[in-house]
């Protein structure tokens, strides 16, 4: 079965302390898709300039999406600037050139309107419930956001957490959100508030999924270096919608499993700029972290 | 197996944000001892004063562990006294009182002299190598530290860690021993120094093992709340070592085990302030909480 994202489709200028790369591939729906085609098709949404790179379309199509979601707009496309601290943890945004997200309005084809999976990645809350209004009420519908949005979009953030099945957000945002300095307190507002699965993503310590069968812990793969984590945590959620849509049975019983692959490709994207190492990885690989992992976690 | 411990022996004043609680029971060895005491005898090594609580010895009887390696000293028992911040993750220390520990020394009864499993909680290193000096090489040494002897006392931590098996810090104190920004990075220096197990302690995130059989990711216990984390460290030390000298069988096959019952035993520490919640505990509860993280972590 094939996952719906919508999200930003962007180039990103990222400046490490060891390296800086102009105008890469990136966005949360970028990384997202690319981390679910490893298990399956996606229908991409979203907008890019007339200025986007011919050889990003066609990485997305190497990549089996279906394009007919992807507006090319007269204008620039989205364009962030960053720079990451020493230790990664610390990142500051340089520029942020909005473009043709200015006025981006996610308009679904036909053929999008019946998915099952989908996955609402990073982009203005109001767009994310743009996106659910044109559909029937999608078997399992995922919301990520950021910091931005908790504090200029809040009320949206509310109204949409009555709208989806689970919300992906950081531990900062999860405190930020409900004020609860305990995790497990936070996640336990964070299901008062509407989704039946709140997951936690906590970088390099990996994620806690808490759901109807309580809580899971899931292990972050161990990286011997870190070249750009930009993109890991959009990758982390795609990875995870990527499975589960192509997974066989209920997402109860496969969602741990999912969020160990959502991991195992995050920790491909932090090992390159951009997508410049996703792209590059083949499933095989992916296997052998995921089974590598349940080596790591055996006691 | 007994388990010898060495370590401080000491009176605790914490506040957090909710209480304050005024001459606990505490120090490093305290923990560990009580955590080790779980799964087998213990054999105590410390110094108090003369104004030291009759029922924190009768504490330390109840939960079986021989004594005659615990000095009654005229004078004061070292007392410290902290404070925790609003999310218990930054503690600062109040007042450090060393009282006997001024001039304590570490002499080890005879019967002692052979034990196979020994942990050098956290105390000056040149009172753990006093207590390795007076010994055979036992069969399995794990030493613990802090940043302060980082600090004040790297040439006796450096020469120690040629002497041990095993070594346990947090990752602050890895980055710190070895300038390496990515944990990784940091246990691989670490081990070139001598250990050939290196546990970094990451909090409410778990730890991390790097040893002959590769990386073990420990899951740490999911709190509600944090009552109090002093000891929690020496806590998950005791309760591994504990376990390893109660086990059957090879070190390399049992660490992972006694990790994730080590961290059972902290998360009990944090769930009241000094030892009031770990020496209410019994074995069936600890392990129910192993079974649990066993559940929490399948995939």
């Amino acid at each position: 079965m094939s996952v719906l994202i919508v999200g930003s489709t962007a180039l990103d200028s990222i400046k490490t302390p060891k390296a800086a790369n102009p105008r890469l591939l990136g966005g949360s729906a970028s990384h997202a898709a690319v981390a679910a085609s490893f298990f399956g098709p996606v229908n991409l949404v979203g907008a890019v300039g007339d200025d986007f790179p011919k050889r990003y379309l066609d990485l997305y199509r190497r990549h089996g999406m279906d394009l007919a979601g992807l507006q090319i707009l007269p204008g620039k496309t989205f364009h962030w600037s960053g720079e990451y601290e020493i230790n990664m943890n610390h990142r500051r945004t340089l520029l942020t050139e909005l473009g043709v997200f200015e006025t981006f309005t996610p308009t679904l084809p036909k053929s999008y309107l019946k998915s099952a999976f989908v996955l609402l990645a990073n982009i203005a809350p109001s767009l994310q419930h743009h996106v659910l209004n044109q559909m029937k009420r999608p078997r399992f519908v995922v919301a990520d956001t950021m910091d931005l949005w908790l504090n200029i979009a809040l009320e949206d953030v509310l109204r949409l957490l009555k709208r989806i099945d689970g919300f992906v957000l950081n531990d900062s945002e999860a405190h930020q959100l409900t004020g609860e300095d305990n995790l497990f307190g936070a996640i336990r507002k964070i299901h008062k508030l509407g989704p039946k699965y709140v997951i936690v993503k906590q970088g390099s310590h990996g994620s806690i999924l808490s759901g109807p069968r309580g809580f899971f812990i899931c292990p972050a793969y161990p990286l011997n270096e870190v070249t750009d984590p930009t993109g890991a945590g959009d990758s982390f959620a795609g990875g995870m919608m990527g499975y589960l849509a192509a997974a066989q049975g209920s997402v109860d019983r496969n969602i741990r499993r999912a969020m160990v692959y959502g991991s195992v490709v995050a920790s491909f994207c932090c090992e390159g700029f951009g997508l410049t190492r996703t792209t590059r990885v083949k499933r095989g690989q992916i296997d052998r972290r995921v089974k590598e992992l349940e080596e790591l976690t055996a006691f």
